[in-house]
């Protein structure tokens, strides 16, 4: 399988819940006509944003086909579907179905109950869901922090290269720019390594990274594509500038709750999404108002998706 | 609901496979036999031991129906189902199902990719599910090393009291004995908490634990019983013997790979259950053949379960 | 060297401040009489209740001297001194001038800025500084929580015997039963195992420990007296109860800011030593006054020691 | 006083140690010169390459003067001593001794056996210290990965602020590059925020880093200098392959052993500046040999300091 390198902004979507918490997938081609407005190139579904590890195989199936149906004519975009879980025979299926359906991509991060010991276990699992759909691109989804499988991806690399075909790269969410900039070398960039901490884009811009993973861009496109033209026009005054402005927007996500917080942004640029499910926790209608005049305060509309 | 303190030592069954990583629930019939043959109280199903996380829905489900086809007549014999996984409606449907094939009881953990913010959140967790179910007691699993849910149990049941009125207690698979005892005092010892850590047994019994759930009673249970007797007779000096000869026992997990030791010391005792799925690691036939000559000279027979 | 093992509560006392933070050694010997009267075995000092981290080579010394001048004479009072620091210069100073001025024992912690990589590295440490002081007995302390240093005692104590014939066991500071019943099981109990974490000393009593070294041993001996009465007269019940009084009271620790709250807890039973240096934080006035309303609910006078 | 913003490479030297171990600043002169030669703008002394925290105040104080006695008369070397230590009553002699003696700066860490609860207690120790050298600059040393001490320096930056006159910048060896660029950004860039973690060096010039305080330029100064010169040519495809240069020198340090690797290298480039100290692992002379076959193969010979 020849590799592609995927561009730009892919959107890492919030999962639609209605006020009950039950999935409507009504939303999901309003929302990809707005990311698409906005210049987004692809998206992430299911993953951390979109709550995959909380619905259900259902659930995360009717995503994943809502998503096909409008984007799959698009060749424009690109989606690949996150195998949220732990049993790797629900991976398979699931990893099954997005083929089926005809998603772009899958992606599978480390087992996070039991957690593979070394590299070489982490390499296992991933051949073992990889090789059921050999003719579709497979990332590894790195992302420490939420699953505590702390391998460095530089090993994951090798040990996949020649065992794993359709092995495609990774999503690559943790700061470890050694880590990340030893993948973005080896065999001259054979793999293809997306960027997923949208605070920190600016510092693997500089190491070459050409593609990126996110859920800020779900409500803050435009502000991330003017700091890849500055960064392009070597106009690093502005891209630094913008960069800080990414960092002032994602602080308040700490500020209210984390994770979360992202759905009341999409609140404020015209999408509501519904909350997040236990255990995360939402901001209520107080905070709600104390948000949107922290907002206010960034200049937010300046930059916020359209 | 009035809450049953169970006594004497619970099972965490390992989950049986085939030489394919197939379930073969045809084993568990017999498994029950061995158990009650050994003492054992009741089985603590779909847990770490049991691999839950590795297995479908409907493998868990598989799995807690031959469980209640040979136990649900046995007064005797308490069958826990655990309620694996990060998705609720999920764990609810575990739930249901649990209640509807006759278990005696269900165990949630927190929600180990997206973790409980703190008490508040948590006992929300337990309350969506446990609410669910409300003529069956509720157990929370507490076990950090694997969830990185680490929150003091003490604040939960505090939390949760008068709360979830099917709340009956924890299994406690951590080694916080502040926070364990205190769980024991409250409310003259209202709730049900059942020691989960077999090497530290003396120093839970001493606290009053009168009951246990842990992996090792599947192969040693005599030597549990016989360090219970002795404990009871106050003789501490044989006590200490034997919980040493646990603690020489459970060593050698850690020197031949973790938890899947526990089914190479099922194949010692006569069942052999399978391998761990991925992403756990098994010993091979050469480390199995070094790993029982290691079993000989701790004089395993003398205390295996029979 | 005759490896001797210590009886009963051995107390970390404080470090005397003046209002100015000064060092003010005159109240140690009207604080070795109370420890006396209240049964206390011996003391642990310049260690993390001591601040010896925080005071300088001079006061160390001032504070051993202290200490050595009131009872040294005394042959039921065995002092032991926590060689602070990271610089192995430095502990070797501070053991010859301990054992100079006539203490009893030395005691050292794994280096905490670089930590020893493994056990050989740790032991490594122990035999260069211990061997500097042979005819005095040689006290690892482990307290991973403040060192970072968690490698297990049973490596430890392995590695050392017949390596460092000075060399007589462990504070051991740390909830690793296993550990601690291992190193307590090794050669027929051979070595000295002082336990360090009195809200769980029950848990440890029942294991063999003989020997306690603690900080709320300064203000709540005779609970822990009492503690140890009934469990040796197996009345379990009244120990469990006592237990949970020591719990109770410390966990307003946790409540009012951690260490500090010690030197608030001498002040109630007559002694102000002043405030723990920086970092460490200190309750301030009114912070005091809500702390003592919460220990008079404890019933506090009842076990504190006078 | 007014913030300078250092410029550059500051090399963080190696305290050179003779084959027993003892102290020997009559290296420093010639270490000094050959930094010189290499386009050093400064060291840090007695930091962790340094090992402050294994020496004695009085061979801090010796380095201290040695360093000073060399370079005073260079305005365009800046020599900043790190107070290495817990007891902050010796971190303000060091300080003082420092600035007595014509050093050009100071820093401190934080506290790294008590650890500041929060970033006003982390504030206060570098106010406490900060204070008694008035007229010197203070750099905050932050370097969680050892000290534990893990608080945002955003908020560190906005605590001293406007509380201690002399507070200039923080030395930030630690990847959380938010954090770094909300401290470049604070002001207008106000103060000096001087990278440390040498393999990321990349990231941090496209956030607009000028200052650098770096182990690895003892002995790889041109590599870091042309990879400096490519960025600012907007040459990035060069500057890439030398971050990756960079990162591969610096992975055999993993391979190696750890900080002590740094003084192999160093023999490499013809200083023998001794081993490191307990508990440091040096490697043996066999580990070595391999060692130095590793680096022949980076083509080290190319780009090493001469």
């Amino acid at each position: 399988m020849k590799i592609q390198h995927l561009q730009g902004l892919i959107s890492a979507p919030f999962t639609p819940f209605d006020s009950n918490g039950k999935l409507d997938v009504s939303l999901i081609s309003g929302y990809y006509s707005f990311l698409k407005k906005n210049g987004i190139t692809g998206a992430f579904i299911n993953g951390s944003t979109g709550e995959g590890v909380s619905t259900t195989m259902a659930e995360k199936k009717a995503v994943a086909q809502a998503w096909a149906d409008c984007s799959n004519q698009d060749p424009d975009f690109k989606v690949m579907a996150f195998l949220a879980g732990t049993c790797l025979d629900d991976c398979i299926e699931l990893a099954k179905h997005a083929y089926e359906i005809g998603l772009y991509a899958v992606s599978l991060t480390g087992p996070f109950y039991f957690k593979p010991a070394n590299v070489d276990m982490l390499a296992e699992v991933c051949i073992k869901v990889g090789k059921e759909v050999p003719n579709m691109p497979f990332y590894y989804y790195h992302i420490p922090v939420l699953t505590g499988v702390n391998l460095p991806m530089f090993d994951l690399v090798k040990a996949l290269d020649g065992k794993l075909p359709n092995f495609a790269g990774v999503k690559y969410t943790h700061e470890d720019f050694m880590d990340f900039q030893s993948c973005m070398s080896y065999e001259n960039g054979k793999y293809d390594m997306l960027w997923g901490r949208d605070e920190n884009m600016l510092s693997a811009l500089v190491l070459g990274a050409k593609g990126a993973v996110g859920s800020t861009f779900n409500y803050a496109a435009p502000l991330y594509y003017d700091l890849i033209d500055a960064f392009n026009a070597n106009d690093l005054v502005k891209a630094r500038i913008l960069q800080q402005k990414s960092i002032n927007m994602i602080r308040l996500l700490g500020k209210y709750g984390g994770i979360s917080v992202g759905k009341a942004y999409m609140k404020i640029v015209g999408f509501n999404l519904g909350e997040f499910r236990l255990p995360v926790k939402n901001m209520n209608a107080e905070q709600f108002e104390l948000f949107k005049s922290d907002v206010a305060s960034l200049n937010f509309d300046e930059y916020k998706s359209k």
